[in-house]
């Protein structure tokens, strides 16, 4: 008789915590944008199977039936793409891109994103995103974590990842910006603003040179400002929630990469919306960190596709 | 070899479609509120077991630790309690109720509220409530379906409920409120707006003498005004949702029922995020009205209670 | 000062309930399977390219990153489908699926599913999919109604279907369903099992001559047997769930299709948990149906790919 | 122009993560179950009322309208609970629950439950629970970690708990309980298997004085054995889930707590699965140990009433 399933020792189909990355040798991501048209795909398919290269997997999507925005995402593996790549991105350029006047991008799976993480006082966020990395479940580097807190540095350290304090107030926003600026400009592919509590400017975002994902809580009907969490409960809300998104000028309304919600109800105290918020947030934040660093995401208008 | 489990003609556990109602006879709810103070619970209950009821069910909540509103539902069974139904209200009121400043209701589970629905053009909200009570879920008598168009008659009337065709446009309103309270005054517990789409005057909210329940779209952000599907499609959301409430004279901003939402994705069209607005709404609205017609809902402040 | 959005009468956004078809005039639909390897994807729009037909959208899968199975769903466009679409069904067969040894299946948006849908007594699932077909949300033509008891016979009429009686017990299966598939076979492309409570033989299943979905309920754990939502409320589940399916000869175990549930505590009786579960069973169903009849399923082994 | 809401430093409402306890000071916690009889709530308040306690909350449940088994939770206010309480419980167990053949417990909120928790080398429940409460949600305190493997050491020592590490295989398991009774007896009150992969012996149970919660993994269908993300995989199931349960002698088969899913769909790989199947793991494992800790679960049979 037994309480478990008794499968041997740590046998039950887990994989080790410290598994290895999935394989990404030779692995190529193209993503397009263009207006659409007849062609497309026939176009991009032959142009990969003339360099050699097999396509893994092909997501389309066209805003309208005909005459919208085309998307796509194409995984293909190419033998030799790391020593191939640079000819390769020519090549459509030249041959695909400039006939159908498309954006384009192409990236390595095996070259994980450099990411910067910037965060306050608040640690769930930040700490999902550096355990769920240590796990090897987000694809990326995370080159540095910037708070304007030093709350958080003991934390941070065990995993191995700089913490880096740049004190921020209104007051001092254009010194911290310089500096911050400094840290990240041309080192990150992607900043990760983790609970982080300071308004940044139009020009931070311009100069910054790496689009930036933001994490809200959200509520039916939205409470905007201070306290939102305390003014849902005297709203009587059955859901929390929360948003991620792309940071554009437009405040807290930038281009929605994914949201999530959990119910809630008159028994839940203004802290527990807050820790059932949390818990949202956290992991609405590390679906949208991964789905980018995985090049699943293609902006258009004030929209994404997730592929 | 079968392909289905063979468990005998229809006899897997389901009851069958016309079932009868839940046991209900002698069966009391007491739903009160007042301001929080030691020995409510004791007063209430003493109360009752001195009047020979048993308590089936009871749930409080006190919206503070100490201090705040206090609320109750008591389900109860008396022998007896058509019959002694209004002295016991009455003793209530002045044992326990008065003694307290409490405001409260008691109610017989074995008579079913009396309720109209009020629609339109849109038959999703409307069918769904209809053919629910058929099924015996709802707790309810539909005593008339109000329509400002003719277009769902024919589907109200295998239902065997009154079809009332009430015209009304902006300009007719005082009209046809006239004959709506007419139809409504002393008939009705309870009005069901299941997408009905013209406005309603607060002398309506006054003079109708029962609550009303309304049901509307919810999305995050929220897209207030027209064509909020096509709008939200634009923003690419990734949840569509629907909110019961009652109706008071603030614009769909009465205490909240029930909310739930429905995941989308760039995948869906205009049309699909309708369809699957219209899914959450009949579901949303449908839980709304059972719980007012079991008397689950407490109302305070611009919140509600659901025990 | 107005209670609802005054957008107008009837105004919101809302289609009216009579909404003509999604455009599908010349959009035909090319689902392929076959063992994976380069130059697919070109081989297909190239083909499609040179047949002048526009894709419109294109989703593909294969099982694994390399010599796994590859499936795809091509929808396009093209001028005069109706008259090309047999001289291309050759063509693709000679020219593209020969060379790839694939299964494909090409079809027209434009003609609908013909669907038999076969019940009992339960009225759930069978009336959700005429009310929402009446709607114009699932993109089929309902042929039949086939129901072992007469009870449904009046709640179907109004929808303008025929209901066809074939009583079925367990004595009289072997008629039953040589009557069934005198209906059946030749006229319908897909066969629905709406709650239908009778055991179909292997026999039936080869002789159809069409797919059917089936839809249960499903708990954690499994339930197997009789009075299944007694059981899970004397486990105190949770969660009450329902599964849609393709059937097989297995016994409730072919590929899914899909899954939902729905939240549920211990004051939730049985009776509450066979209504909650109907709710998961209709839209379930549901989904599975309309996601068949847009041709969006392809089955491999035994799981779906739903595109 | 500013890209987040500009509320000032760290100021939106969200607690700081150092935040205090909720009060519990004088807060007592009564759970009792009783065969169902009337006068129960009368007795239990007016014996309250009579101490000179508050009743803040009270929930009760009786399994069937009557002659079922009846349960309750009340939290009261008592000034000086923590002086009074030894008197209270004799007093209750002599007028009150001798009375009603009573089973009872008295706690008191300011005192967290002592909570083991055993691992293995998993990390996800192990490290999420250490996390909640370093955050103060989880109102327990962590004695220690039991690990059979030593691999998890550095991630908890952090968190200033200690770490044993005992090993454990089936040739040893006999030393290994000896040792972790040793550990345990009389000093937790509560032991969390997070990801334990170690079978526990009946004799175990018995004698380890303290209830066991276990989590794994839920499919529909069921998946039992080895490998079990594989197997639902090559099934094609469109949910994962998680069931935190009370650990008795029926193999994984205890009073089930909480459940929850997610979904998935054919693109996700069994890492995917796994990694998704992990995350409801944490949450709904958390939840349970919360609810426990706070006294809201009853068992009755093999089910569970969470209040």
């Amino acid at each position: 008789m037994a309480t478990r399933t008794d499968v041997g020792a740590d046998a039950d189909g887990y994989p080790a915590p410290s598994r290895g990355p999935l394989p990404t040798k030779d692995v190529g991501r193209l993503l397009l944008r263009c207006a659409d048209r007849p062609g497309l795909v026939a176009a991009v398919s032959g142009f990969l199977a003339a360099a050699g290269a097999n396509i893994v997997s092909l997501d389309q999507h066209a805003t309208e039936p005909s005459g919208g925005t085309f998307m796509q995402r194409t995984i293909f593996h190419l033998p030799g793409l790391p020593a191939a790549r640079d000819a390769l991105e020519r090549d459509f350029a030249e041959q695909v891109a400039s006939r159908f006047d498309m954006d384009f991008r192409l990236s390595e799976a095996a070259k994980p994103k450099r990411v910067a993480i910037m965060a306050s006082k608040e640690d769930h966020c930040l700490l999902d995103l550096l355990w769920r990395n240590r796990r090897g479940e987000l694809d990326m580097t995370v080159s540095m974590v910037i708070s304007n807190h030093a709350d958080l540095a003991d934390q941070v350290r065990p995993f191995g990842v700089p913490f880096i304090h740049v004190p921020a107030t209104k007051e001092t926003r254009a010194e911290a910006e310089r500096r911050q600026l400094e840290l990240l400009r041309g080192n990150v592919d992607l900043v990760v603003l983790a609970r982080y509590m300071q308004v940044l400017t139009p020009d931070f975002l311009v100069n910054v040179g790496a689009p930036l994902i933001n994490i809200h809580h959200s509520f039916l009907p939205a409470f905007i400002g201070a306290a939102p969490y305390r003014r849902a409960k005297e709203r009587g809300v059955k859901l929390v929630g929360a948003t991620a998104h792309y940071v554009t000028e437009e405040l807290d309304d930038g281009p929605i990469i994914e949201q999530d919600v959990v119910r809630v109800d008159h028994r839940h105290t203004v802290e527990d919306l807050t820790r059932l918020g949390a818990d949202v947030e956290r992991v609405v934040l590390s679906r949208a960190v991964l789905w980018h660093c995985q090049d699943r995401i293609i902006r258009y208008g004030n929209q994404t596709v997730v592929f």
